[in-house]
């Protein structure tokens, strides 16, 4: 059920034509502050904003000519709504997303913006999954879940492989935990480059699902998640799981007051714009300094779509 | 009077240990909008957020040992001051920045940051000068003016050297123009490097002195400068002012709103922080669209000093 590391280096292959190859940034103040040299991976830069793009793209790639005629479809009301109604516009394949009726306007306008068709249903999982499966049987699209999903999961996968292009060695890498797909993406890569690159998993203390997965060993709902992370409040699913348990050393837990400070001091130092779920891997950082010190970390910046109307500094 | 090519190259190999290469960064969504290929040079990302940083560490690098040991002095209340406080201290040099007393307590800490000695002030252009004249006498520091000084302005000139090595080939570089250090610095290499590369100036229609010496063809004070680009409101100085009417071609003057609404853009789009004098670049190079259709443009973009908990939008 793991994916191997060709299968990794196929994905790398099938959608460097059409992501970005975002830069890895370093920072002399943080790397004195820590002892330690740090890289940071600017998916925040990725085409719509975040590092969700990559697996879209791998999935839909992955799809049969006739499965791409009759489109795609998920739930969702964050990034992997624009990054799959982005994807199957360049792919030339229909999008239908459907989001609840209280999403923000923000991003139901950058879903249309790409072009996607969108459904709109009552909030709540339950309104979500009937709207999807009725729109799903009138159309024959396919089903791709934002991160409990093979290529899924294998797209995002690719961000750690072309960081490993650009970095010379690293000895740790820090990936934010919301449902699952990147830190498992991140993690099998990364076992698959070298077994002796750590790979640590950052949560919120309210949305601490995965913590408490790994720990119980077994997946824990996500229930009522309270961070400003709104990203990472989803829960892990039963094709990341086993990955995250293989391959992840452990997770950090970060509160809230050390994201929003952790936002703001990247935004001030590096003059970049990140969304707080980047920022829980920065304050993971921060926070259990000691243990990073003299080496070689990697952070991966999932994305930058923050809502410069609210800002919580 | 006109700094050589050669001179230009030394300036480039004199800082190149001490400042950071920043890098070039693209944006797909903006080369489809304007149908161009603009490449936007990061100085926002340099030592202290700005390209300031160039000229000064320039500057003290051409002083005597003895000169060095007895110190520079500038006054300023924006990015030269920390600029010259980090290059002197970098450079083992001690660094006297007169700053008004009504100047920002996040600029004065940052100055402090570096260790420079602050001398305050009463605000007024008298009351710096007088002040800095008395501390002048009693130290015997140079002093560096920040934008009317050859070595400030060779120093300033490496950034789009630097450039020239990154991207292939520039039809046009657009700088924002204050006091004329770094359109000058610019307007200079660009002419070194090829006779075909125009340099344009972008300046608030609000502080539009430069516009205005220009086309009187004798520098005109800036009187009561009304803009939120708190770093273009200086005016030219005797040095730069003759560089600037040799090379550079026009100056585009844009609006506040303008300047608000790129400022927006490239923080949204391009998740990267600029200072309002950076989007004054960017705004001039979206309000003469047409102008710049099919050609390779250059954008300084100059710096990322923005007051988080003070934005316009």
């Amino acid at each position: 059920m793991i994916p191997t590391l060709k299968e990794v280096k196929e994905a790398v292959k099938r959608i460097s034509p059409y992501v970005h190859k975002t830069p890895v940034l370093t920072s002399s103040t943080i790397d004195r502050m820590l002892d330690a040299s740090v890289f940071f991976k600017c998916e925040n830069f990725q085409r719509m904003g975040a590092f969700k793009f990559r697996g879209a793209s791998n999935a839909i790639l992955q799809l049969s000519e006739d499965e791409r005629a009759r489109g795609v479809i998920t739930h969702s009301s964050g990034n992997f709504a624009a990054a799959l109604a982005l994807a199957a516009k360049l792919l030339n394949t229909k999008a239908y997303i459907v989001m609840p009726s209280d999403a923000p306007a923000v991003k139901k306008e950058a879903v249309a913006g790409y072009g996607a068709h969108i459904i709109e249903c009552s909030p709540g999982l339950k309104n979500r999954e009937s709207s999807m499966a009725l729109q799903q049987k009138k159309t024959g699209a396919t089903f791709i879940h934002p991160s409990n999903d093979l290529n899924v999961i294998l797209g995002n996968s690719t961000a750690v492989m072309e960081m490993a292009s650009q970095v010379e060695t690293m000895d740790v890498v820090i990936a934010p935990v919301g449902g699952g797909g990147l830190i498992a993406g991140t993690a099998l890569a990364t076992n698959h480059l070298s077994y002796y690159i750590e790979t640590i998993g950052a949560e919120p203390f309210g949305a601490d699902d995965a913590y408490l997965s790994l720990k119980t060993g077994k997946i824990q709902p996500s229930i009522n998640p309270l961070t400003i992370a709104d990203g990472l409040k989803t829960q892990l699913g039963d094709l990341n799981f086993p990955i995250i348990q293989k391959f992840v050393s452990k997770i950090i837990r970060v509160e809230e007051r050390e994201i929003i400070d952790s936002m703001k001091f990247i935004w001030e130092r590096m003059k970049i714009v990140i969304e707080p779920s980047s920022a829980v891997a920065v304050a993971a950082l921060f926070r259990n300094k000691s243990e990073f010190r003299k080496r070689r970390v990697g952070v991966i910046l999932s994305g930058g779509n923050a809502d410069l109307s609210n800002l919580p500094f």
